[in-house]
């Protein structure tokens, strides 16, 4: 598999920023998702790897389109 | 969580799409992204969960933006 190691942060800076235009917390948000709060912050700094229905969930807990998501 | 059990069928749908488009048969596409063709057959059928990392694989693999392949 070729090297994506970037995508993680790319991803995490994004979702972070859309998460506080929304106005939300990291717990906010994270309770809305149904998702632990540190999980959350992982994956905002780039350490987790969401699985494509946990990305589809964090679209939902912003109330945004999932492509919003990797709009960076 | 949420119930976003059909995001995987969207993202698949979508992915052999693409797929079809740039004329690569699924097993050229798997080993241009060097993942098992089965595999990739399971994300077109959406029955596997692909992580961000091998989405982005994934887009690599066709020579496309990430967001491309929500573009659903």
């Amino acid at each position: 598999m070729k090297n994506t190691s970037s995508i993680q942060a790319q991803f995490g800076a994004h979702l972070k920023k859309l998460r506080l235009q929304s106005g939300l917390s990291q717990e906010a948000f994270a309770d809305k998702c149904g998702l632990d709060r540190t999980y959350v912050s992982g994956i905002e700094r780039g350490v987790r790897n969401p699985t494509l229905e946990v990305i589809s969930v964090l679209g939902k807990g912003l109330d945004v389109d999932i492509k919003e998501l990797f709009n960076f």
